[in-house]
């Protein structure tokens, strides 16, 4: 088990509908030792492949991706999910739904922060359904810039997020993935790694 | 001048009503360089004081946050913006008027994230009018912690914010303190650092 299944096993608590809650070290507490593990831990996935820029969602990826680029020395780009009053410029824009707020988000990223040719590593705190990192995926494609692959803290196994994007090519690198888990006895069980 | 005025300078945007654009380099594209300097710059300035959490409010403080809580190697705990299916915890609320939304903000942190007694550095992207540091203030007194200062990338001095709060006795740290800017020449001028 590594250590953000640890972690995972320790702190996550179990909800029902599906939900395991990680407030408390990844998306409003941040732990910086997980961030700095899993940093290290994607770094050492992607050994050999040139990342030019990490792509993540606000606001709960910003902090992973802040760490890896740091790692990389490489720029953060965030999408955004609405437009504010300081966005004048042409975006590229896509649509995901949120499974974390019941609604259609708009995703949009300056255009001039994404360049052609790049190559994009896109990271995320959750991957369930994948609409989020589909979204991001089809900017770096409006973009003409390449997706290196995905980096994901924690991945939903039970939903098809991970195993359509892996159908379709991408690479998807998860440090913790769900098969199961239970509200009544709060048990999480994770995918075995040689079975990734 | 110090190292983000000059980014400010090479990189920054005036458009009318007072708005400057950051979004290349801090806001949404994030350059790792000035994340790094900036976490180093408050680091220094706040040496020798006791830092137990670091807190900022979700998106675009929790980078700087990040990088700053990796040095003192504390958690970081970004206040939210808006209630999410997740959350269920009773939680810290306070309010905050947002300059960029138009709009006014519930601002939340779950009550275990802050302890009694915890010494709290506040630190986020922009200082304006002090709304959004004021909840956060407001939220860490709520939790009976303290406020060991706050840490400002960017102030805009020509706004009450971090008058008002210095004039109620709270460390301000602001890297670059903007007195002036024009839209029409793309004039910004900074604060002399010694009249802060």
């Amino acid at each position: 088990m590594n250590f953000l299944e640890e972690k995972i096993l320790a702190d996550g608590r179990v909800y029902a509908g599906d939900i395991l809650k990680v407030d408390s070290f990844i998306n409003h507490r941040i732990d910086m030792d997980v961030m700095r593990q899993a940093a290290c831990e994607f770094k050492r996935r992607y050994e050999g492949e040139r990342v030019d820029k990490i792509l993540t969602i606000e606001a709960s990826g910003i902090a992973i991706a802040v760490m890896l680029a740091n790692m990389y020395d490489v720029p953060v780009v965030f999408a955004k999910k609405a437009e504010t009053a300081n966005s004048t410029d042409d975006k590229y824009r896509s649509q995901a739904f949120s499974f974390t707020r019941k609604e259609m988000n708009d995703i949009v990223v300056s255009r001039p922060y994404i360049s052609p040719g790049e190559r994009i590593l896109i990271v995320d705190d959750f991957l369930a359904t994948g609409q989020a990192a589909r979204a991001l995926i089809d900017i770096v494609r409006q973009a003409g810039a390449e997706v290196v692959g995905l980096g994901m803290l924690v991945e939903k196994g039970q939903q098809e997020g991970g195993k359509s994007l892996r159908g379709d090519g991408y690479r998807v690198e998860s440090i913790a993935i769900i098969d199961s888990m239970d509200h009544g006895t709060q048990t999480i069980r994770f995918r075995n790694h040689s079975a990734q």
